[in-house]
């Protein structure tokens, strides 16, 4: 078994396709030096190793002896053998006394995991190479500076003594001198402090510090192990799901400095612009720095060359300073570019006029960069076109189409909440839909906090920025009505506690602290990450103008097997949708039509009717205003299918519950107020998720389903009358029992007839119904006799298959925490493939038995969630519905799923 | 084609198991005769005649012709062939002038539809044969009776001329004799009456009356015909799942007449006693009368015999009176009980000495005479042991377990709820628990009339008689509770509105009518049917003693496959269960003991703790009261095994509502009011049915279950030393996800290890998990890796397979509705096996394909019926838990499976 693969001189022993024996930076490094290109050269000492020393280790420590344990037998020996190859090509000799070789030590696992593991740097020096450096280098302080930082660097991580013990004596040294900063620090200071140093080291471990290179390497590498199994190590893992049996592999490479005079620079670029994609090469450097000072942001970094917009022109560029180097560094982009396929984002140094390649990976880059990069790279033949719609996720499609907080911006995280509707807003905040419409009609940005939401909430939600809500899960009315209106949510925020004299305390579980905040004060929301912040915190906008997206998004469409429908309620939303390019509606809940202005006095007309006459008087109110919302909806969505839901929620949904309201209600329909009290506590439930609502209505009182039918085929002759091509389809919605579907079937085809009697005029429709019930997926192959069409509604399926109701699942933020872990994800969120995913593969195959066209499709929340749509897309489901400003990344995801089905 | 099966004389053309073609009453006659028993010789004409008469008639009807039609082409000859073998062994002629034969023609369909039908008696009388009548009776007065009831009973059915049209003449002639009654009418006063009813016939309809009795006949057969299309009786075969495609067959029969002097007689007799099925001859007779006169009760029948007990000495008997005609009615009991194999209901009657009988059925009988003549019949050897099982139902049982509204009791009904626990009732009507349990300290009867009950009521449920609630269905909190107390309930009664103040209306549908009930009222409750009735009502009391019950339910554990438990939650549950047979406890719901008196305020203290130390502290005053029920438990049922299932409902339930409650928590809290207030409303759940409850709860407060095991596991450590038998089974609730089983096992095996550590004593247990969500069944295969045992709690997998709250579901009474039918039966009843039934099987065998041993079971309300039984024991379940009331029920019902299976 090769325990060390040695890479530099345009040969190596791995190549990036070993990331598991040789870690993400061993396997890049040797894939680089295979390429040809000048990397420093060294080695890696694998994975494999580091499993068998902790393991060894371990033991050790079982057997209560010393944390520290000798390497493995014979592994020095080939250490040093390959130290003498990297010699060899980088012209160095380690521990010599001219040209001494100094070493880096690294780890490097599978995964990157910033900032856990432990690194040494300038090991190699000693009393005597610290002069060899100094003249090769042509500067003393140079040379003891890196020597101090070594003898700090390895106490702390090798030898285990805190670094702060040695910053005591420089800061001593410091103040005895009288400056405040170490660079003001002379070679003579430094020779003075590193003695110091390694006295301090004696007296506080009673061991002397390493002079032998050897021992200092065999030292390295022992650490660079064991930091494997640090405390933070351990955590971080386990926060981002990073197995602990993997270990980390040790890479021992030559030091090189770009900090050795003028002729040495040291920078970072891209191998096109990460910000829009712009296809040029981008990237920053300091001349004679080291890497850390590009970072650490003291010194103004330079353009690498004029390419990039604004580019200050006092500033020299690197092809200016250094034109050799900037071709050969301009040459190695290229070659990486389309080596790897993908934007790259590379680290060089330049010593004394040679360039030398630190690391590349796959750059990360904004949303819109993302695109105009898949886009321009298919273009330009690098890669084809699934991998360019692979390229791109939803994180960035959602860059694009919501305003983001700022990465770097300060804040003052108050809350965190249920990341419900992604985007970001800011805003004043109000506790009543009231309210909002109030302060929004003085041009003022609305944040409304509310305990919950309900329909009657929903004008001041559409005037809000942005909406948080103190109860209820990713799939409340909140989440539901925010996502359809594309505006930024955070809900079941549990850390806030709404109160009724107009303002909220907010508590978080981490970070401590507690705020009151008041009616008119100012917050901001993440609806991404579910953060409420304090004030005004800097965002950057949507910039759905993105170059190359509707091209991105074409080419899905080409590739989908599946439609994307939207969720549309109103004209409005269909036509939003339509922009989006939703391929026709899914859903239209026209209950949603139901709440607005000059009609939820009727519905409640309706619903507290003593007699069917006065029902039917009620209903007949309504229709006008229905059947005009529907010749809306047919004339937006012109050629292509509409799905209208007949009504769905629970008649006690629309009645008043202030007395205000009743009040009011009463004096139209001039009964007593106590009447009406009694009749909203006569149709109170205990569970109406549960309760008397879809088809259950229909079935009880089938005057209100005439009515929509009838409004829903005449707008459609409507329509037709005006030019529009139409396709109506009327879904009847929670039916779990054959006759339901049976029943109400033949009610539509009824009144169906009876409109084209009285129009003179026949219209193709089709009736369809939802599958949203464990009993209706058990019994598919009964329904779809009577069915031309079968929609998922998986929101309702995931409660009743789970027996959750989606606004008291407090309890699930506990079952997805990783500590926790009952669950993997939120099943509102992402579709339960093992239980729910079972009821949906059996509804859609059982149907299809007796049905073989059976068109079915999904238009729960699940419709715009990519990893549910690559499910439903391996079920062969034909479109998924969703809310009209998650088309583009449902139509992402169905172009992809296809492609990897 | 045999259109005409003759009998009489010994023989007959058909028999018993031709019911379809000749009709019930046609075949048993048949059957009758063929045995050599005695019937009166006539002969059947088939149904398949009847159903080309009319289908010819509805031909005509369409072509607008007139409402009769002439017989098929021969069939009068046919007929007539028949009519003449009645003559010959009757020894009369048809139409003669001395003994004239007079025939009866009877409607008779396969299924009996009691008066719904039309007959015509006397028929072949006319101005001729009236004479011969008279003289062969020696009464002229009886033939002239006779004469003209047939001329009004034919010009009704036949003619189609109302009979109150002849019955004015017939008051006319009582007022010119100034006699009130038609008894006192004489011989010549009829031959007055009769030409003048005839000529009435002839005014009315423009026909003479036939004279001709041929013609009378074929009149009669095609009434008879005709009347199977009358609208009461189509609306009858709505009512009674009656196909209207069978139609009907016309019997034609001679005449017998118990009313031609003294030696005749009529009468009924059962062929054992079907009040209390003792094996004895019972019946009662009239001297000189017809059958009518038996049913109408002007006259007191005598005992046939003095077997019975309590027989009026004064009554001659008819084997005093008619000792040979007797001799031959005994012998054909006899005759009649071996040939059927079950206890007869017979009707006889005695003509000049000569004894006939008219009809045998099987009789009814009480639940108490089914259970004995059950047993009695197969020690006798009659019948086997597995048709003395099947001979008894549930319907039986009830009678033998509950008091019941006596039938024939005079009552008025002011409404209809739900039957939710039979029996019936009658009290004092109160409103509240504390109100109940008050005045059942005086000793009165109570009625609990509350508009739902909640776990709060439970010390008024266990005082009252009987509950009645206005809403909620069969399996709401009062209906579970009821029956699990084996208490007399009425729920979901929409009928009535239960006002605060202190009373109730009472509004029925069906009768109308308002009746305003107050508190103090009584009222009584049929718990079997629904109704609620004003005041008293007569009753019968259950009779558990009956004798041969214990045997006969011995014979069902011996035939079942499954064994049956109890659902029991305190010791004085567990031994009711045990007096009834139960073979364990299959649910004990540990929250019930948390509302006992003392124990509710330390769980209120509990769920609203601020901290784990609080709250723990809280749980340490329950834990010593849930061990030492516990320990009641395990005593009650030593040998036995016992499970327990871990805290179910969410935790919101057991918080006070009411101002009082919330003072006096506070108070005992030292907390203020508003502080508990805010917390009630923090916990309230939108749907609490799907909320945070069962399993969720033990993740989320896992100290709850700790205490909970430790007072299990020491409880059977407990019984063990007072030398008990204990097998703990410990249930989590509501698993939907195999990681919460994984982690509560867990949970329970270190709490059981330390109770064990701690009194250094071990202990077998179970533990196992309900499955109650439709996750739970489809995931059974990854879930019965962590369980020893499955508990199907049907009543939630209902409520989630169909989306169906139950306390919500008033609707499931218009989908029953059997002219909606949506569904069949109410799902909460009876087990739906499409849907509910389907995740059964796949919990079961998807469980046991992994785990082939895995002991699986049922406890939620199917348990205790029927026809769920059956459906589980072809499933292979291995045991139903059901409320103590239910055990005797579920025995016999799982011996039934058994054989049937």
């Amino acid at each position: 078994m090769q325990r060390i693969y040695a890479f530099g001189g345009g040969t190596a022993d791995g190549s990036a396709s070993m990331k598991n024996l040789l870690g993400g930076k061993g396997a890049n490094l040797a894939e680089m030096s295979s390429l040809g290109l000048p990397v420093p050269a060294g080695f890696t000492i694998t994975t494999e190793v580091c499993i068998d020393y902790l393991a060894g280790f371990e033991e050790q420590r079982g057997l209560g002896r010393a944390p520290d344990m000798p390497l493995p037998d014979g592994l020095m020996d080939e250490i040093l053998e390959a130290v003498g190859k990297v010699e060899a090509i980088q012209d160095r000799t380690f521990g010599g006394e001219t040209k001494p070789l100094l070493l880096s030590v690294r780890s490097g696992g599978r995964v990157s995991m910033p900032g856990m593991m432990d690194t040494v740097l300038n090991l190699g020096l000693n009393d005597e190479t610290v002069a060899a450096l100094g003249e090769l280098a042509g500067d003393e302080r140079f040379a003891w500076d890196s020597y101090r930082r070594f003898v700090t660097m390895y106490a702390d991580v090798v030898l285990g003594l805190h670094r702060t013990r040695l910053e005591a004596l420089i800061n001593e040294m410091k103040t005895s001198r009288g400056v405040t900063t170490e660079n003001e620090l002379t070679a003579d200071d430094w020779k003075i402090l590193v003695p110091r140093l390694k006295a301090r080291v004696e007296e506080s471990l009673g061991t002397t510090f390493p002079e032998d290179p050897v021992e200092q390497l065999a030292g390295a590498v022992r650490a660079v192990f064991r930091s494997w199994n640090t405390a933070r190590a351990r955590f971080y893992r386990k926060e981002h799901g990073i197995d602990d049996s993997w270990g980390t592999a040790v890479n021992v490479q030559a030091m090189v400095y770009g900090n050795m005079g003028d002729d040495c620079a040291t920078g970072v670029a891209f191998t096109r612009d990460p910000k829009d994609g712009a296809a040029f090469f981008f990237g920053e450097f300091l001349i004679n720095a080291q890497g850390e000072d590009v970072v650490a942001g003291i010194r103004t970094p330079q353009p690498i060359n004029r390419l990039a917009q604004g580019v200050d022109p006092s500033l020299p560029t690197l092809d200016e300073l250094l034109p050799e180097a900037y071709a050969e560094l301009h040459r190695i982009h290229l070659v990486l570019e389309s080596h790897y396929g993908d934007m790259q984002d590379l680290e060089f140094t330049i010593e004394q006029g040679r360039v030398f390649l630190l690391q590349t990976r796959t750059g990360k880059r904004t949303g819109a960069a993302a695109v105009r990069i898949a886009v321009d790279m298919a273009n330009e033949g690098l890669i084809d076109r699934p991998e360019a719609l692979r390229r791109v996720n939803e994180g960035h499609l959602n860059q694009l189409l919501h305003p983001t907080v700022d990465p770097d911006a300060e804040r003052t995280v108050i809350a965190r909440g249920l990341p419900a509707s992604p985007g970001a807003a800011t805003g004043k905040v109000v506790f009543t839909a009231d309210e909002a419409v109030a302060l929004a009609e003085t041009g003022e940005p609305v944040i409304l906090v509310r305990e919950d939401t309900s329909p009657e909430d929903i004008h001041g939600m559409s005037v809000a920025e942005g909406i948080l809500t103190q109860r209820g899960g990713q799939t409340s009315h909140a989440a539901v009505v925010a996502r359809g209106m594309g505006r930024c949510c955070v809900v079941g925020c549990s850390e806030v506690v709404v109160h009724r004299d107009g303002s909220f305390t907010a508590m978080p579980k981490e970070g401590g602290g507690s705020w009151t905040i008041r009616a008119g004060d100012t917050i901001t929301l993440d609806g991404g990450t579910g953060e409420v912040m304090l004030g005004e915190v800097a965002m950057s906008e949507a910039s759905l103008e993105s170059s190359g997206l509707d091209t991105l998004l074409e080419w899905a469409d080409e590739a989908a097997t599946m439609h994307v429908r939207a969720n549309a309620d109103t004209p409005a939303d269909a036509e939003t949708a339509r922009g989006f390019g939703a391929q026709g509606i899914g859903l239209c809940r026209t209950e949603h039509m139901f709440f607005e202005e000059g009609r939820i006095m009727a519905v409640r007309e309706m619903i507290l009717a003593d007699s069917l006459t006065e029902r039917t008087e009620a209903l007949e109110k309504l229709y006008p205003m229905q059947r005009s919302d529907f010749v809306g909806l047919f004339e937006a969505m012109d050629g292509l299918p509409v799905t209208i839901r007949l009504l769905d929620p629970p008649l006690h949904e629309f009645l008043p519950h202030t007395d205000a309201e009743i009040d009011e209600l009463a004096g139209s329909m001039r009964v007593p107020a106590s009447s009406i009290r009694a009749q909203v506590e006569r149709l109170r439930e205990f569970n109406p998720m549960m309760g008397h609502r879809g088809c259950r209505l229909g079935i009880t009182n089938p005057e209100i389903y005439r009515m929509q039918v009838r409004a829903i085929l005449d707008a459609a002759l409507d329509a037709r009358e005006r030019g529009k091509i139409v396709t109506p389809e009327i879904m009847i919605p929670l039916v779990g029992v054959v006759a339901e579907l049976k029943v109400l079937r033949a009610l539509v085809e009824e009144e169906g007839e009876a409109v084209f009697a009285r129009r003179k005029a026949r219209i193709d429709y089709r009736i369809g119904t939802m599958l949203e019930l464990p009993r209706a997926c058990l019994t598919s192959d009964k329904i779809a006799e009577y069915a031309d069409f079968y929609s998922f509604g998986t929101n309702d399926l995931t409660q009743t298959t789970f027996g959750y109701s989606r606004d008291d699942a407090k309890f699930l933020q506990t079952y997805i925490d990783p500590a926790v872990a009952v669950l993997a994800a939120d099943p509102f969120v992402t579709i339960d493939q093992e239980g729910v995913g079972q009821l949906v593969r059996m509804g859609t195959e059982r149907g299809r038995a007796v049905k073989p066209d059976l068109k079915v499709g999904i238009c729960g929340e699940h419709g715009g969630d990519p990893a549910s749509i690559r499910f439903v897309n391996g079920l062969g489901l034909n479109y998924v519905s969703c809310s009209p400003f998650r088309v583009p990344i449902a139509r992402l995801a169905a172009g992809q799923a296809a492609l990897d089905a």
